[in-house]
């Protein structure tokens, strides 16, 4: 798999994004990970394992622990790639702006609704 | 799936993101599609079902064709998650900075390398 195709993996579960979120922090055990979680230590070695892989996180070896740290990199990768198409969005709302502009436009500075409903109901009586 | 992981799993496969990048061209249909990738239309299919369930692309009918176009909006959800912790690439960065200026700091503004080696071999003579 591409490096950026394994990291929009890595990212594609809730679990391993608050994983990331959690060692956005600070470094972390596997048992500090199990915790807040709920899920067994095993489960999350497996979500630490896609997250390696895909270089999100590191290990190193603390006497018998191994805590986890985030590596940002990726993720930056991650960004660039979607901030491509910031353009398409941003000018969707542009034109919408635009759009409630003119609304804005047409409508005479003076009349509110009530009164355009008056002048109408005189011209038909 | 929660949307944010259908739209992460959708970008993790390079032709789906090359789909993308060409409908951000303008909306093009199945053979469009097909035609640069040199893969079967039932291939294209598939990846377009999966981007249509992540809400990155939408399709309309225009007589027997079906033309896709792209959604940017969780493109912009996706590009929001990971800038979160754009912090730490960036603080990253700003620490190398730091720590190079400090090196530049260091060295004594006259001395080379050259003259420095020059110094250490006259004491050893």
């Amino acid at each position: 798999m591409d490096p950026l195709s394994a990291t929009y993996a890595a990212l594609a579960d809730p679990t391993r994004r608050a994983i990331l979120a959690r060692l956005a922090q600070g470094e972390a055990t596997v048992g500090d990970l199990a915790g807040p979680f709920a899920i067994s230590a095993p489960a999350i070695t497996k979500h630490l394992r896609v997250l390696t892989r895909a270089g999100l996180i590191s290990q190193r070896r603390d006497r018998q622990f191994r805590p986890c740290r985030i590596d940002a990199e990726p993720l930056k990768l991650a960004a660039d790639w979607t901030l491509q198409y910031r353009e398409l969005w941003e000018g969707r709302l542009d034109r919408l702006d635009k759009y409630l502009q003119e609304l804005q436009k047409k409508k005479p500075a003076s009349a509110s609704p009530s009164a355009t409903t008056t002048n109408r109901k005189s011209k038909k009586d």
